[in-house]
C-alpha cells in the first residue's frame, strides 16, 4: 500500500518567437505525457488554458508557459527533454525543474543529478538542494535565461503524514469525488474555479482548477504510513480574506509541511501549532526568489513500528 | 565530498554449546570483515573482548557476542549471513540487525528489506521500522529465539549536523588523534578505558574503547553538509555522575540526534536545547524493549542551498 506521492515539475515560459503551446494539440500533450510513464485522463479549458488532469498529477498549457507535475516513479525529465527538442532551445525564455524528496528515492528510475547532468546537454542553469538529506529537502534547476518572468508567483504546500476525519475519509473504501470536493470545502476556498476532480483506485485524490489566468491543482495520496497532499497554485493562498494554506492545513493536520514560494514569501499558520524547523530564501535572480520553509507540528509524536 | 556515515550493525549470541568466539582468530575476522568490503585497521584486547577497529567502523568479539558495526556502502548483512552459516544456526541464541536511514539510500547496495528477505532464509524473525521514511528512522530485524539476553543493554546515540568549535576542528587540515581525544575529553568521559583511535583520510575518526566487559566506539563522519557522529556502547551513557551523551551532545551541537535504546530507556539532554519530535517503545519480547527518541534543536535553522 505504498504510493510516492512527491512530485517532479517542470515549468517552461516560451519567448515571444514561439506560436502559441496550446495549438500543438491533445495527440502532442498526450504523446509528452507518455514519456513521462503518465496517461492524460480528462481536459477541462478555459480562454487561457488547458489544464489536464493525469494518472500522475497534472499538466497547464497556457500559450507561452507550461506547468507539469508528475509523482509516482514517473520520468518528468523525459518529456522535458523532448519538449526541449521540439519547442528549440532558442524559443525558451525559461526553465526550472525540481524535485521534492521521496519517501523511497531508491526505487526512483533516477535521482536530481542525473536529471540535470542530462539538462544541462540542452540549456545551462543553476542547481541546488535546499533542505538537509535527512530531513525535508528540495531540488530546484532554473536556466540561466535573460528573460525572466519576475511577475511569476508560484506557491506550493506539501504536506506529510495527513491526520484527523478527513485524512480518515480518504483512506476509507466508500468515497465519492463530490465528497472530498465538499469535506475539503473547494467550492469556498477556491470560489470561481472550474473544477476537474477525480479518485483513483484503490486510493488517491486529484483535482485540477482553473479560473481566468489562474490555476490550483491538488493531489492526495493517503496511504497510511506515507500520505502525503500537495498543493499549487498561483493564486495567493496567503490571502487574509481566503487563507487557503492556513485552511488545508487546519483540515488536513499534516505531522509536518514544507512551503515553497516563487516570489512568494513562506506561508505561516497557526494551525496545527507548529515550529519552523528550518528555512531559506534563494535568489536566483535580482527580481526572482525562491522560498522555503520546513514546518512540523510542535509536540511530541508516538511512532508505530512498522511491521515488515 | 560525501560520506556516508550511518552505520549497519549486527549483534549474534551464541548459545552455551558453542565454544569461544575469541578463538576464530584474526584470519578468519579478517574474512568475516572483507565481506562487508572492510578491512581491519587494528586490534586492542583485553581479558573479555577483542576490539577491531575497521576502516568502516568497528567490531567486537566476547566469548559468546559479537557486535559488529559498518559504515559507508559497506555490505554488512554477507558478512551476518557468513557467520550464520558457520557459527550454525542451531548455535546461536539471538541475531538483531539494524540499519539507520541513510543520506544516501539510493548508493546502497541493498535495502533493509532486501537484507532480511536473505536473513529469513536462515532465520526466522520480526522486522519493523520505526520512525517516518521523510524523516529519521530505524530499520531493526530481531530473531524469533527462545534465549533472548534480557540483560543486554545497549545505547546509541546519533548525532546529525554538528556545529561549532569541535565540528569546525574536526574538518580541519591539521588534526592529530590526541588532539581529537582531548578536545572530546574521551579520558573523562571513558575513564579507565584502554583506547584505540584512528584519523582517516581526508577525513573521519574513529574510537573504540574496552574496560572490562563495557564496550564504547565512536565513529565522526565531520563532512559538512552531511556530517554524522555515532556513539554506541553498554556503558550507562546517562548515568547521573557521568553522563557522557548529554556532554557529547554539549560539546558536538548536532542539529538533530537520535537516541536508541535496547532495555535502556531514551537519553534526554538539556544542551543543545531540544524538542522530541517522536518516539516510540517497541517490545520485541516481554522482557526486551526498544526506545527509540528522535530530538531537534528548538528554533529554526536557516539552510544554506547547496549547489550542484
Amino acid at each position: 500500500m505504498f504510493f510516492e506521492g512527491s512530485e517532479k515539475k517542470v515549468e517552461i515560459i516560451t519567448a515571444s518567437t514561439h506560436g502559441s503551446l496550446r495549438l500543438l494539440g491533445l495527440d502532442f500533450w498526450t504523446q509528452i505525457v507518455s514519456l513521462a510513464k503518465a496517461d492524460i485522463i480528462s481536459v477541462i479549458d478555459n480562454q487561457h488554458c488547458d489544464a489536464y488532469l493525469l494518472s500522475e498529477s497534472s499538466l497547464f498549457v497556457w500559450d507561452n508557459r507550461i506547468v507539469m507535475l508528475t509523482c509516482g516513479l514517473s520520468t518528468l525529465i523525459d518529456s522535458l527533454l523532448a519538449l526541449l527538442e521540439h519547442i528549440g532551445v532558442k524559443n525558451v525564455a525559461f526553465v526550472s525543474y525540481q524535485r521534492k524528496n521521496e519517501y523511497l528515492a531508491h526505487l526512483q528510475a533516477s535521482t536530481f543529478a542525473d536529471d540535470i547532468a542530462r539538462l544541462r546537454q540542452y540549456i545551462p542553469g543553476k542547481a541546488c538542494r535546499i533542505g538537509h538529506l535527512d530531513s525535508h529537502h528540495h531540488f530546484i534547476f532554473t536556466s540561466d535565461t535573460s528573460l525572466i518572468a519576475a511577475q511569476d508567483k508560484t506557491s506550493e504546500l506539501l504536506m506529510y503524514h495527513i491526520s484527523g476525519p478527513i485524512a480518515q475519509y480518504l483512506t476509507s473504501t466508500k468515497q465519492s469525488v463530490e465528497q472530498v470536493c465538499e469535506r475539503l470545502g473547494l467550492s469556498t476556498l477556491f470560489a470561481g474555479f472550474n473544477l476537474d476532480a477525480h479518485l483513483f483506485s484503490p486510493l488517491g485524490f486529484s483535482v485540477n482548477g482553473i479560473k481566468d489566468e489562474q490555476y490550483f491543482t491538488i493531489h492526495i495520496t493517503p496511504q497510511e504510513q506515507s500520505s502525503y497532499v500537495s498543493v499549487e497554485t498561483n493564486f495567493d493562498m496567503a490571502d487574509s480574506d481566503n487563507p487557503v494554506a492556513a485552511q488545508l492545513l487546519a483540515l488536513l493536520q499534516p505531522i509536518s509541511w514544507d512551503s515553497i514560494g516563487f516570489n512568494v514569501p513562506v506561508i505561516a499558520a497557526n494551525q496545527p501549532k507548529n515550529i519552523c524547523l528550518a528555512h531559506c530564501t534563494y535568489p536566483i535572480e535580482q527580481n526572482y526568489q525562491v522560498y522555503f520553509g520546513h514546518f512540523q507540528q510542535l509536540g511530541t509524536e508516538i511512532l508505530n513500528p512498522e511491521l515488515m
